[in-house]
């Protein structure tokens, strides 16, 4: 576990939950980004402990049980089960973040998921961003929830109920994009929506849109 | 009064005050932190002072009739009165904290209770966040006004009516936590309800997950 | 015109239009602070150069009738003309400052005072905010405009419809602060009004706190 | 293309880049700005890169059909089609810019034109800001729906539907100070609506305000 690929991983880890401070995703210490290690383990943000004071040997090394594994000094975040159950579910799944993001989770506030209205939403969703069950925390619950809403759909987000907001990636890193994405659109849905009604985009043109952006964009 | 912990203490809330100020909790000078230093006296901000300019030196110490003691050379803040009651009606809090937060302080104007429908609210709050009574400052009625419509509640925070938020905790830091998730959920909740209805939690979801979140969460 | 207490104001206007800056008042170009020099002189923000780039010589030295005195080598701001008549008219004002701070100019658009409903507006205003004629730029009618709609009035601060704020003060650095609280209450007041009717304050409870922030308040 | 004049620019575009991300109007690698370099070519940035990692060098430099020209390592924005439309049609362009800012973009997904009720819109856009037609990304569409809704116009802004900002300009700074005046004012006309209904400005009001902002503002 102190290979070099880990200790790379850790540092990350604490890079990206200092993007989700600067993307205003996160007040004091409530959401966190997780990353798969190898088949058996991830790491994930310590339980309370502020951001500005995350180190990458602060990230705490679990099983996919949710399980720290022996000789860790801190206790993982209490919603390390839900990110377990993501990665024995998913294992396309690499990174998985969980925000309290305002206009995401005023959505799930209303169990409303948020409509597929503008071309960036379609481009990284591929359609609505849906809503979760909702499930306390500690056990499987959140962790189904996730992984149930999101099978059969291209959302990389989830939006759970009166909760907040959970997203996967293949990497930690394009987790966190998903996260920071979901709070845009949902903020630009939510103003559109506040003085009338946001024209729908058509199935075929989402289609297409998501289709080039998950294949003709970037390097 | 010169002892280490006073001096701590001292620097701790020049660092509170400037959380307050980067929670965007605050403008200008018109928000305030204190902290219990011994069980006849506690330090505040000093009157009017813009928070860039706040040194340790520059707390005011003041006994629990919110009198500043011999020596002070600068007045305390003009909501003194209000601190000082809540720490003689209330030997529990360590720390007390009031701002103006946007969101909170526009529900407080209305006379509007907070509704608990976030788990984070259940989290920190264990309940809707209350409304006190309308006070002239100056008195003893901010400081009744707090401690009277808290008594019997989960909540650390109360939002006093067309005023704004005073929260109390067991360490100033702990109050100052209060006040940023405070003003957190009054604006996931405030925007939930722009565009419908918050579902609500169920009464014993909330105190499910209120007692773990006490007594499971952190190190 | 180059003495010591000249120096110290323009260094102090580069200081406060930074300040406009930070507390998100301005954008661009858009805002500008002015500071009386001596019974016959004003110095004010050049027109058109960006915030960051603004230099204690920069400033431009103007007479009362708000042409540039001999020597000058910047234009000075095209608002000009309503500092100057403000001064002119206004003989206890040290300081004017102009915004298009986003709240307080939406309500200037819709021509409708804020009502004074927060103890923090009866301390810094003693009632509403008051608005004042449509009026076009480049000649008397903007500051024709400010001084009649603040007459008789304890308010710092009027909103010019359809165009933006203006605030006066004994010093730049009241005026600035007036500026801040001005948005910042109209920002409160504003989302107080989205979900409901914000509670009136007492025309006497105001007089009291107005003139309790007036003369007890600060150091 | 290695000319001092070449070279400077690609500066002032990292520059301008980073100038979106000060100004909010632009999250993760949603936005880019481009410059006419001579009558054949124009510099673009690079699909996909974040913006801290923008470097002088990393800037694209394409031919007015949006192909890159030879030697260029990466890849130019998936924009680049509808920017090359713009220089090839607009020959008093030397800027263009693209933002999703979400107040303009949530005006966008209504098919809504920001009403011109504010004197700083006047100055800038001489009129409302209009809305162009949904078109795909890829090909001519987006472009020619800019300059098609564009012409006959004051603006140098067009809200593409369900999309978001275009902006042009003389230069490509004058074209992100349109993209920053377009979002202040979708902002606060937003804001202003969600109240009531802001006071039309007279079409003489505006030409007048539009002809002395262009003429006589600046240094």
């Amino acid at each position: 576990m102190n290979d070099p690929h880990s200790a790379q991983l850790r540092r990350e880890l604490v890079d990206l939950h200092r993007t989700l401070v600067e993307a205003a995703l996160v007040v004091w210490t409530a959401g966190n980004v997780s990353a798969k290690v190898d088949d058996r383990h991830f790491l994930i943000k310590p339980s309370g402990v502020p951001y500005d004071r995350l180190t990458a040997d602060s990230m705490v090394l679990c099983d996919l049980d949710g399980r720290p594994v022996e000789g860790q000094t801190l206790k993982p975040s209490s919603d390390v089960f839900a990110h377990a159950y993501v990665y024995r579910h998913r294992s396309d799944v690499g990174g998985v973040v969980h925000t309290h993001s305002p206009y995401a989770t005023a959505w799930a506030a209303r169990n409303e998921p948020i409509p597929c209205v503008l071309t960036a939403m379609a481009d990284e969703f591929g359609g609505e961003i849906p809503v979760g069950p909702f499930a306390l925390i500690g056990g499987a619950d959140i962790g189904k929830g996730i992984v149930d809403t999101l099978a059969g759909r291209r959302s990389p987000a989830v939006l759970m109920r009166n909760h907040g907001v959970f997203t996967v990636g293949e990497t930690p890193r394009s987790a966190v994009k998903a996260a920071v994405m979901c709070e845009d659109v949902a903020r630009t849905v939510h103003l559109s929506r506040q003085l009338g009604e946001p024209l729908p985009l058509r199935e075929a043109d989402i289609d297409q849109l998501y289709d080039r952006y998950q294949n003709v964009y970037g390097q």
